[in-house]
């Protein structure tokens, strides 16, 4: 798909077709997390990519919106390392944020529908996932084809209009 | 350009040719980054581009990293509310993130390379911008197109291997 067409067509699915998607195409995806800048090139993440049903639902419960993870297809976690500096702390989320945007992009390229959900039983989260105590489970981003109308360019979004959000040249 | 070759060409380019970026090239970059999902929808953001010469070579003096900006064609900076509430910053710069990273993917598309910059002179940014005290400037992208090599996609890229970052089913 053409990049802009992906970007039109990205929207955030939550109910999920039963379809898995096939093992390129999820490396295709985590490979364009990979491929991420971030600051200073520090790439302070790890992602911990789950595909198994049982494990899928009882992921779910990690936050109360989290349950489109239930009945996605993969799910990823992403993961930064455990700190108590805010600003460190807001680097790693900035750069989580990135990863999180060209997953979903490169997700949207191949038809696949997209989540993301944030989480607020940490120890559910990283007893599941196995991560260990100097890492942090910061989001998790679900991926699968949508139950309901493909992903296409979207004319209308639900979002500020372009002259309220930009500011040209000055404030 | 195919998105995955958009995701692959996509690297930070710190020296810029003199070429402007076309009014509509620059909009169809920010129509990317108001696109962008962000935590409950807030979109907590603003985007303040500066294309003018004399306000760009300004504007690279807020870190001692950022002088990509003053030679680029145009620099978004990336605005969030003034918080002093941990999560509620965390949450802003990651959606921050997913912002820049879809602004830098269709720039990429366009053949326009694009670099992030921190700042640490918060006052000189707002003076710059005429940003208000209840905002504060977290990020400046530049762009541009590059002064060297075309983009096109890479196969080596400075990053650790795809099985060094991502973790299956469990960490």
């Amino acid at each position: 798909m053409e990049t802009r067409d992906a970007i039109r067509a990205r929207r955030n699915v939550r109910r999920y077709a039963e379809r898995p998607i096939a093992p390129d195409d999820l490396d295709a995806i985590l490979e364009a997390a990979r491929r991420t800048p971030s600051s200073m090139n520090q790439q302070a993440w790890d992602f911990v990519v789950v595909t198994e049903r049982p494990a899928l639902e009882s992921l779910s419960h990690v936050w109360r919106y989290a349950s489109h993870v239930s009945s996605s297809a993969a799910t990823v976690a992403l993961v930064m390392p455990t700190s108590t500096d805010a600003d460190e702390r807001e680097t790693y989320q900035y750069d989580l944020g990135q990863a999180t945007m060209s997953m979903m992009l490169a997700a949207a390229d191949l038809g696949i529908g997209s989540c993301h959900a944030a989480l607020d039983d940490q120890s559910l989260a990283r007893e599941l996932l196995g991560v260990p105590e100097e890492r942090e489970v910061a989001w998790l981003v679900s991926l699968g084809y949508p139950a309901g109308r493909d992903l296409e360019p979207l004319d209308d979004i639900d979002r500020r209009p372009l002259g309220d959000v930009v500011h040209r040249e000055r404030w």
